[in-house]
């Protein structure tokens, strides 16, 4: 077994999900993902955890979707049961095919969605962490070879992340202390309230409210926004190709759209709910060991020089306690490419200039 | 996809695990099932149930199997929650490698299963099913190629239940209104008491009992087992090659041994506990669609023309209610081929002669 599975295997473990003697651990394994599973499995022993593991596969849902009329039971009792009591859950995506589920109609995945949404919050009621094993449907998506994949996946994934972390822990300080956000760039200027909002410094690990590996981004729950985004990052949204978007604000909401490709699909996802035209993230990339778009939003929005916004869903971890974010069925990121002739501000300071962050010595004032 | 696939899912849901609407079904899946787990996920949705998919792999249990210190947590409550609350468990096994957990000691594996028996008892609470996907690593074993296999496979699996289900009622009804049943071929003259005790027709359904797919046999619980048997089927149990065993009782308990080949693996399941030296069960190949031995318990011991006996634990269903039988942590099956030169007796009366029951037209009287 590759070196580098067993260390994806011990970062998983120990640095994102702190997982310990005794802790019930559901790891969900996709079908290309066996090796990591197996080294997972391996960690887990090793530390007296308890472990039960699912399949993940899109071809077993696509077959049960697609065969049933659509009147899903609501939150099946076993389900629930099951991620209440578990304290971890694990997700190593995996398949053979990053488009098995294309020809699901999204009405009939939302209706599912919506049907588990009871068992969806106990999930993230544990401590839960997404990853992917590099497999060669991932590199297809990326257009790259199968060991060209394997390598760029692990420099994003065994990074040095208390490293990592205390330099997001910077930009985390300036975005607590600001008031307000402005993206700078060709086609974009755009202003977004971030006032009594609190930045989450995603370090890759539950103990940083953090859930996804790699990871590497600092986040925020923005409003109010004003003015003109250009998401220039190609990517893929539900099942589609998706380029060039443009948004509109006036008074923290979508006015106008645009898409050089795709633009059905934004307005679907744009048209879902009210909160669906309202932002919900606000997160600025800080991966450098992520050095290329691979059309995968669990590495794309953490690369180094990138700035994303979603629409829709706000996370509480950025709220005051108590209060309500932006709520919506949907969230959808879109990231635009901040490397050069660009500017973030924070309260009228230059923080990260053609992406470079002011800490860093290469930073022009 | 082959269509045996699909007609292996539909027997599956329908015929064995009579699968309605809304019913909380645990689908496990081995690591080269996956065909066949697509097949099931479209009949269950199909039939509006519910579907959770769980992981099947020797390789990962054998990896948290060996890294953990053997201190295991009793029937960890997510677990047992999950299994309390399902309706039915489909499993459908199939690997890479029937040996997977070749070295994983046999003391670690009966720590671990003692330590889940709560959880493997609520599993057996439900509608439970067992099958196999045919795969390369079975056919390997087998020693066959691999479509040769899966033609094998499914003439064992896609037979007409019903038919054979009416015909295995008559060998039912011999067993329940018997007192005593004979074994005679060379090598084995061996007598059971049956009294009081209730044969199951296992059809391959919850339906009559039967929790195997395929199945075909009838079987009960003997007792008071007197005499000597030869089995002379080859076989793999716990992992190693048996041949040849032969066994000799008094007063129902086993009181000499000896084997051609793994004599030492007998001798240890012997010594388990008491019950381990006793006959848990007498059953009666009669699935016809099994042609030859292919080393897997789950098919071998279903042939027709051939009886199995195991030492250790007794099935419940054949017991009078309330009544305990025999007990033990093993349950191990051991064959013989009753084709050629042999008779099966039932209080004095041969129903079986030379593998030709008496209701067939071939029974020479």
């Amino acid at each position: 077994m590759d070196e580098r599975v067993r260390e994806h295997a011990s970062v998983l473990v120990d640095w994102s999900a702190r997982i310990e003697a005794g802790d019930d651990v559901v790891l969900s394994v996709g079908p290309e993902a066996h090796d990591l599973a197996v080294a997972v499995a391996a960690e887990l022993g090793e530390r007296g955890a308890n472990l039960l593991t699912t399949y993940g596969s899109g071809e077993v849902s696509r077959a049960y979707l697609q065969a049933h009329d659509g009147d899903f039971d609501e939150d099946p009792e076993y389900e629930r049961r099951l991620y209440e009591a578990a304290d971890v859950v694990l997700s190593i995506g995996g398949g053979r095919n990053t488009a098995a589920m294309a020809d699901v109609p999204s009405e009939t995945r939302q209706t599912y969605r919506t049907a588990r949404s009871g068992v969806r919050e106990a999930r993230y009621d544990t401590r839960w962490v997404s990853t992917v094993h590099p497999t060669r449907s991932l590199a297809q998506q990326a257009r790259m070879a199968y060991e060209e994949y394997q390598d760029f996946a692990y420099d994003a994934i065994l990074r040095d992340w208390e490293a990592l972390a205390e330099e997001m822990a910077k930009m985390k300080d300036v975005l607590d202390a600001g008031s307000e956000v402005r993206l700078v760039k060709e086609g974009t200027d755009l202003t977004m309230s971030i006032e009594d909002r609190t930045a989450v410094n995603s370090a890759a690990s539950v103990a940083y409210d953090s859930h996804n590996l790699p990871s590497g981004e600092v986040f925020t729950a923005p409003y109010d926004t004003e003015g003109t985004v250009t998401f220039d990052v190609p990517m893929t949204i539900d099942g589609e190709a998706v380029r060039d978007v443009r948004l509109e604000f006036e008074a923290g909401e979508v006015v106008d759209h645009e898409a050089a490709q795709g633009e059905d699909v934004l307005t679907d996802i744009l048209e879902t709910d009210e909160g669906a035209r309202r932002l919900g993230e606000l997160g600025i990339g800080m991966n450098r060991g992520i050095d290329r778009f691979t059309d995968s939003i669990l590495f794309d929005e953490k690369m180094g020089d990138t700035v994303h916004l979603a629409v829709g869903r706000a996370y509480d971890a950025c709220l005051p306690e108590g209060q309500m974010g932006n709520e919506s069925a949907v969230h959808t990121d879109m990231i635009t490419d901040m490397s050069e002739e660009s500017r973030l501000e924070v309260d009228g300071e230059v923080v990260q200039r053609n992406g470079t962050f002011r800490w860093e010595r290469e930073f022009e004032a």
